[in-house]
């Protein structure tokens, strides 16, 4: 399972990288060469700046979905959706546009899509979630709502090939899950363990 | 409180990055100019690569724990404690035994300095643990032990000027427990519901 996070300037820190290192700890140990995890920007960029101020080096520029190189599993964090004056955030990325016009091209060619926060909101701009069952930040919950979605009161919603998270800390329950989804659940609870993480909250499975 | 997170190549992200957000998020808001995060390296540095591989940017050097811009809560992270052949890790720095030494400086001037992981280690290494109560990451506990410090069997330490996390994600049960400490328990809260973080594990008190 090769793993693209889609980073941008703004993008909420540990959105990314929590589900970043639960990867990568499994691809490390148990689950060798099933797979790899890397930081992907839109466009090629050195590095791109956290909401927080983190510096983060980037891997590369997210490959066309239909590309050899494309990931299986593309990760979505959020970041900064209430701060409407911010020019490096979530909510920037929705205005902008292309950001969400690259997670619909990524939908339409069925690569599976996980958002972790707000980044549900860029997957709602893109269209990705109408009509889909999805959750998001406590703080975004009513415009997911309002964008069309189908919001489901729980930690993690696996909806087939849409998964989504709750605010922050949640992308590491929603990379647990998708190891157990993928791997089986002994490979989720030794990450878990090793990361000294008590899952938690529900996980909303396929409807 | 200006915090200091000193990080090194091969630390551990969520070790490092976790207690940062946390910090972040109080001073953005609700302790507003109570203080700054930032990380720095023990040598002047623009990148580290942190033990999962994603590349940080340093926003400056340690200072010299008299220095007037030297922090007052320094947060030393983990990582690759049992990585015993890797040239990027805690147990590299241990060995190399610059940080630690700069370790106990900053303890010998009476600076209070948090740990996350197998960062204690490094602190039982610059003799700071000696006869303390501490914690580390579950695979290290013995070695703690063995070392002279008073192993405390719960998720964060509180001895003073000296508190210590277990594994990994139990920095942000260090971080918030410290926003606890120092700005009151609504400010913990209220990080928490933002990161949508359930605190949890024992926090053992000062004696």
């Amino acid at each position: 399972m090769n793993v693209d996070v889609v980073v941008y300037d703004g993008f909420d820190e540990l959105d990314g990288i929590g589900p970043y290192e639960v990867f990568d700890h499994a691809f490390a140990v148990d689950a060798a060469d099933a797979g790899r995890v890397r930081y992907v920007t839109l466009d090629e960029r050195e590095t791109v700046t956290a909401s927080h101020g983190t510096r983060v080096g980037v891997d590369g520029a997210l490959p066309d979905p239909t590309a050899a190189n494309a990931p299986d599993l593309l990760v979505v964090p959020g970041g900064g959706w209430r701060a409407r004056n911010e020019e490096a955030s979530a909510w920037a990325e929705a205005q902008r546009g292309d950001l969400p016009d690259a997670l619909a091209r990524y939908h339409d060619a069925d690569v599976t899509i996980a958002s972790v926060c707000t980044g549900s909101m860029l997957l709602a701009e893109a269209g990705v979630t109408d009509g889909r069952r999805a959750v998001t930040h406590a703080s975004a919950l009513d415009e997911l709502r309002e964008s069309g979605a189908r919001v489901v009161d729980a930690r993690v919603v696996d909806d087939g090939d849409l998964i989504t998270a709750g605010g922050i800390t949640s992308g590491i329950d929603l990379a647990l899950y998708l190891l157990e989804r993928e791997f089986g659940e002994p490979t989720a609870a030794r990450v878990a363990t090793v990361l000294e993480y008590e899952r938690r909250g529900d996980v909303a499975g396929p409807a």
